[in-house]
């Protein structure tokens, strides 16, 4: 069945309502309708705040450990909220046996970078602060979000906070100057991105500032001493070579990472509504990845450490 | 202990014997004495023929199942044997609980290219006529092995040849160009390789030709249509981009890829014979992608097919 469930997850991005000329506000609405999934049994969402941010908890009643993932959603730092990425979020605690937050960190255009990332480092450092072990916790976060994933490990780094024991990052944006090949060579092939439709949302992010700086675009950064990294992407898209770059700087970089690209799958195919194999797969291996990486973390992060020397 | 591992295995590298003025039947002498790993209980190897080539048939006492693994040995195609592989393919067969064959292919400079890649598609093509279904078959490599799995696969793409279920490469040697950036920046960090020393393998196997043709440099080859393939690395190498780089054009053709990159960990680590808790890991998650393969190509290929249409 897959090669249709991938055919209908296509041609359901293809006729999403998108607007160009629709306000920030109304993008907002859309965005919000489509993504935010029915909360499954054994799932709860709170409203509670990290940093000085709302965010949801989302608590899985299975789980029994202490894992908890952060989960930055996606929507080009301009849509979305905690509840459009609170899928994903309990779609990743259920696997590592643990909960999540889901953050609502400020959007642009009224709040620009490096809002976001001083959200997401605030909403860390809390939950840090309420306890939660460094070596129990988990960045993830989708399209923006896993850009923001990768600059908050970034931003964590250099002031020296301990990090968490891996992140994931499903179809990362992380070249804000668009220069990856598949932004020509996927053109048309992606239903849903285009240079230009995704380049949209970097202006109000940007306000200005150089869109190579290395935590607006992490594909530009020294990754070296990042905790293990776990990137998926669907090959149609216009994104691939952000992952693919982004996986390499990684690898050049002594991190422990590992890409995984899915013939045919478009942006975030992990979280669609729709039924698709590929996500369920895709997801397990994300669970399998992160638990490895608690496993390795418990035992004093020997053998995922990046200074061999 | 793992940091330690590592070192070690970086230091048995670096000590390892080499002579650039040995002569070619000395330097095969040398690989093959510090490559041959004793047989465990429950292997046997025995002296068989692919094709018109010399083989090890390497039977696995615990494995039930269908699966066969036909592994291409590394050694810069010009040293290296059934026997020198024949460790990565029973480690292999086991986690697919299959079997495998080691093949003795043709070497340089005796015999340049094509004849190594004659050699791997006719054992392939003798798989087959004994009645193996393509689905249960598996082509994997190291290092100059793993470029000639990948060269196989297009060859048996191009002649219309069922493919394998999946492929696996560990620290393939894909560009005999010698393009990648690692060759410069992880220049004195591979504790075994540099540009030069890799180097003096190609003219032999070139023997005047392109190094920038496709089926010798299958970095540089259109990929679309390879079955789903898994490319690992240690960053420790100056062969780290050749995987980088032949996975981001692997993802670019719609294959079904993965990366993983092993932090400080060096060329074909998978083999060593010292104690090395990651090449246990990276074996294990080899025969998890492997055993996903099959599952998918079981089923009908559907969910890993590149053409998405």
């Amino acid at each position: 069945m897959s090669i249709q469930q991938i055919q209908a997850v296509a041609d359901a991005l293809r006729s999403a309502p998108y607007d160009a000329d629709a306000s920030v506000g109304q993008q907002r609405d859309i965005f919000e309708q489509s993504l935010s999934r029915p909360v499954p049994d054994g799932v709860a969402l709170t409203d509670t705040t990290l940093g000085s941010r709302p965010a949801l908890e989302v608590a899985v009643a299975a789980s029994t450990g202490p894992a908890v993932v952060l989960y930055l959603h996606g929507g080009g730092y301009m849509v979305g909220s905690a509840r459009t990425g609170a899928t994903l979020a309990w779609e990743l605690a259920g696997r590592v046996n643990g909960n999540a937050y889901s953050l609502d960190y400020r959007l642009a255009p009224e709040h620009p970078f490096p809002a976001a990332l001083d959200d997401a480092v605030a909403a860390y450092r809390d939950l840090l602060s309420r306890g939660h072990r460094p070596e129990n916790l988990v960045i993830a976060g989708d399209s923006a979000g896993g850009g923001l994933t990768v600059a908050t490990l970034l931003a964590l780094r250099a002031a020296g906070d301990p990090l968490p024991a891996s992140a994931v990052v499903f179809s990362p944006w992380v070249d804000l100057t668009f220069t990856g090949d598949s932004m020509d060579t996927k053109h048309g092939v992606d239903p849903l991105f285009t240079r230009d439709r995704i380049g949209a949302y970097a202006p109000g992010y940007l306000a200005g500032r150089d869109p190579a700086e290395p935590l607006v675009s992490p594909v530009f950064a020294d990754l070296a001493g990042l905790p293990p990294l776990l990137v998926q992407v669907g090959s149609a898209e216009v994104l691939l070579d952000d992952a693919t770059r982004l996986t390499a700087r990684a690898a050049a970089g002594d991190v422990r990472v590992s890409l995984e690209a899915w013939p045919g799958l478009t942006h975030v195919f992990q979280g669609t509504a729709l039924p698709l194999d590929e996500a369920g797969e895709a997801l397990d291996s994300a669970g399998r990845f992160l638990r490895a990486a608690f496993a390795h973390d418990q035992r004093g992060n020997a053998a995922f450490a990046h200074d061999h020397e």
